[in-house]
């Protein structure tokens, strides 16, 4: 039996060392992989149970990157063909998914319609291994089960009160905002609420003018939305009300933590946009969506309490602080905008599901919610560190400077560094080192634009961001 | 004691009786009680315990209808502030919500923001209280404890598979139309479908028709995704495809069910379509929102069906089928259009949250929602029956037919009846006697539209359904 086992294993092993991987082809390395491996164990049914050989040893024996051949892995052992074992090593399962009774699954998926898991460095991932998933499922079971009878009456398009009324002591205990609940709109996300400030409170008319670089996909949600939407250049500081035009509708912006870059705005910029939204009438858009991870030092608090929410909407999100899988957002609202956007909800409807709300209230209200995030502070803050100090040897490269805050670095490319490569350059380069960036100079817009690499470190723990790290300055070394 | 308790029930019973309701204030009768009633629990704490007067004999001394005494309990009830015993009664809480430790608890909202029970006869609401709770909380509870990883991977912004999957093996058993799961796109709900369609599909340019009378909010959706879209009368058979301009890049239909009117499209109208679209080269957009609740005859299957899916988009929701608190719609699409409606959702990110999907795939591979299904076609088909035959005396006002399917009633008005009143009088009227329901000429935008009353009966049981019928002949009879 142990002799069969080895003959099988040794079995396993040719066949896999004999795998060629075509490089020009369109699929990726990874997904070549998987297939393959994939027709093998289905093929030849008799090596369930069988050790695969050491991912190092693949990689070097394929001639691809550690990391294609671990995700290749991790993305077999999801979909079932795979298990690893306490104390280490991969297995074939012993019940391959065709071997299961073939009785119409619905919960058994084709392969190719199963979903990739993110790959380092993405950014903007929480990390959900280590959600709380029990007590979360247990706050939806006791939400639901016998539900209060205001869930199932006639919706509030606002979203549900004991979840806004949460919401609204996080936001003064963690970012200085000081709002009732109802001035708190539940969102399925920031899609909707631009949709509801540009065609609800402003008329889908008139121009606005976002932060460059900044999201990029703004410019086409508002234009859905009837607004034009300008780029405007920022600089270290932000976006300096100064050069703004005086005939804009709404500024959106990024003031904790400019998007992309991490970079805080100072108080006197913010000021000078207060003063610039007041004299002209136009309205801020304060775009908040991960400053709760804070580092080092004191947070500003949100621009829209240095504005007494008057000419300030804050966005928020539960997506990055929490999980992806909520779609759940909010919008504040200075009290004189409420009407307004009730009477658009009110016409639309609302689209954020009932269902996540009131566990997310009960998970806010007891506590969980606050004890995550501070979890979440130290894990991520520990993370970003790891992921510095693994790329030290591209100092001279990238500015490797910490950020006070967030769940992605933002590297600028050191000068002489941006001569030889461009950032979109270095992001192809890492890509085929199955490593996720994006280009800083893909969020702009405008000509010239800054160089830096994205970084995601929240999403990934810390060996995986080590090794990604290895596999990134392999990628960029060399040529340099 | 049991002296003491009489005595503060019949303070309880003078202090409700000696109350005066405004019936020219703007506030409704019903939200006057509740105000008074809160009042005078709240200033005077003794009543704890205390026996309510019945809501009869209340109704009786303050001149209202019944319906508004009970909704006032009930509303109060929901609140804390009452409670029914076994056997009959409504008694006041021991605890009022005002007693409670004054700890700023966020499950505890203020009752301005508490929301209203739907009243009856409103129309489109699902059975709430029969709603296996228990049954859906298991199933949302076990999705989450430890999701499985591709819940916690890259979404795919089509939604969940198994839950693509468990709907196209719904639509096959029930509505007859085969399809797989990679056709399926799930939704928050029908808005986000049409957008899809018509800024995804279509590229937000061209003219569409609607079915007049018809779902009234639909222009503007549509007027929102830059398309025009013009409203086609409807005679008894449906729209009629020869009247059609020839030019038009979608017609948005209710074959199986008209929405409001109820009336399928027979076969030949079907057929007639179905060439249009296919000589002129246009979408038809199929809109089926409660065939499922079928009580006679054999239902047609799904035009989309009878189309093999090539012209037809047809859009679902749950939302009346099982709950308006999921926010779950979704969308079938013909093989053709899967890539661009895939490349404009990559584009703009999904909306419809992922909690409940995983759920909701369970509770439908289980075969718990189909058993829930046709105990709700069994109710709802009792229930209309019982509101048909509680009608009766109204027989020379309204066309008293049954509906072989559905979830709500349109009873045409009789020619003679409509020349002393028109339907919208008909249901100010009603609502005057705490009776909701809908004009059917006020789901029409042109001129001269059919009259008739849409009266919904699925979400409301048969002792609240009489008591309703009975107010409505109240309102409706003394004037003729």
């Amino acid at each position: 039996m142990a002799n069969n086992t080895k003959n099988t294993q040794s079995n396993l092993d040719g066949a896999l060392f004999a795998l060629s991987l075509d490089r020009g082809a369109e699929a990726s390395l990874q997904a070549q992989l998987c297939t393959a491996l994939r027709d093998l164990l289905l093929s030849q049914g008799d090596f369930a149970g069988t050790r695969l050989p050491a991912s190092r040893k693949l990689a070097q024996e394929l001639s691809v990157s550690r990391m294609t051949v671990t995700a290749a892995y991790e993305q077999l052992q999801s979909e079932g063909y795979l298990l690893t074992r306490m104390g280490g090593g991969t297995y074939v399962a012993q019940d391959l998914p065709h071997l299961a009774p073939p009785a119409p699954r619905a919960d058994r998926m084709p392969s190719q319609d199963r979903r990739q898991p993110w790959l380092p460095l993405s950014h903007g991932v929480a990390d959900q291994n280590l959600f709380p998933h029990g007590q979360w499922a247990r706050h939806l079971e006791r939400a639901w089960r016998s539900p209060d009878a205001a869930l199932l009456a006639r919706p509030d398009p606002f979203g549900w009160y004991p979840l806004r009324a949460a919401i609204a002591e996080h936001l003064r205990l963690w970012r200085g905002l000081d709002c009732g609940p109802e001035q708190i709109l539940i969102t399925s996300g920031a899609r909707e609420a631009f949709e509801i400030v540009f065609r609800g409170l402003l008329g889908g008319m008139g121009r606005s003018v976002m932060e460059d670089p900044g999201w990029s996909p703004m410019a086409g949600v508002l234009a859905a939305s009837g607004s034009e939407v300008l780029p405007h250049r920022v600089d270290a500081a932000g976006l300096d009300a100064c050069a703004l035009p005086l005939d804009l509708s709404a500024a959106i912006v990024t003031p904790s933590r400019h998007y992309p870059t991490g970079r805080a705005m100072p108080l006197p910029r913010r000021i000078a946009l207060l003063d610039w939204a007041r004299s002209t009438g136009a309205l801020i858009i304060e775009d908040d969506y991960d400053s709760e991870f804070r580092y080092q030092g004191q947070p500003l608090p949100a621009l829209a309490g240095l504005d007494g929410l008057t000419q300030v909407l804050y966005l928020g999100s539960f997506s990055k602080l929490l999980s992806h899988t909520l779609r759940l957002g909010y919008l504040v609202l200075p009290v004189a905008h409420i009407a307004a956007a009730r009477a658009y909800v009110n016409a639309v409807g609302p689209r954020a599901s009932l269902i996540p709300q009131p566990a997310l209230a009960g998970f806010m209200a007891s506590g969980e919610f606050a004890i995550h995030l501070r979890r979440m502070r130290r894990v991520y803050g520990k993370r970003q560190k790891v992921l510095l100090d693994a790329l030290m040897e591209l100092d001279d490269l990238l500015e490797l400077a910490p950020d006070p805050s967030g769940m992605h670095l933002c590297l600028p490319l050191r000068r002489k560094a941006a001569h030889a490569l461009s950032d979109q350059e270095m992001v192809a380069r890492a890509k085929a080192h199955g490593v996720v960036s994006k280009a800083l100079s893909s969020y702009a817009v405008l000509p010239d634009p800054p160089q830096g690499l994205i970084l995601g470190y929240a999403g990934f723990d810390e060996p995986l961001l080590r090794q990604a790290a290895k596999e990134l300055i392999a990628a960029l070394r060399p040529r340099l």
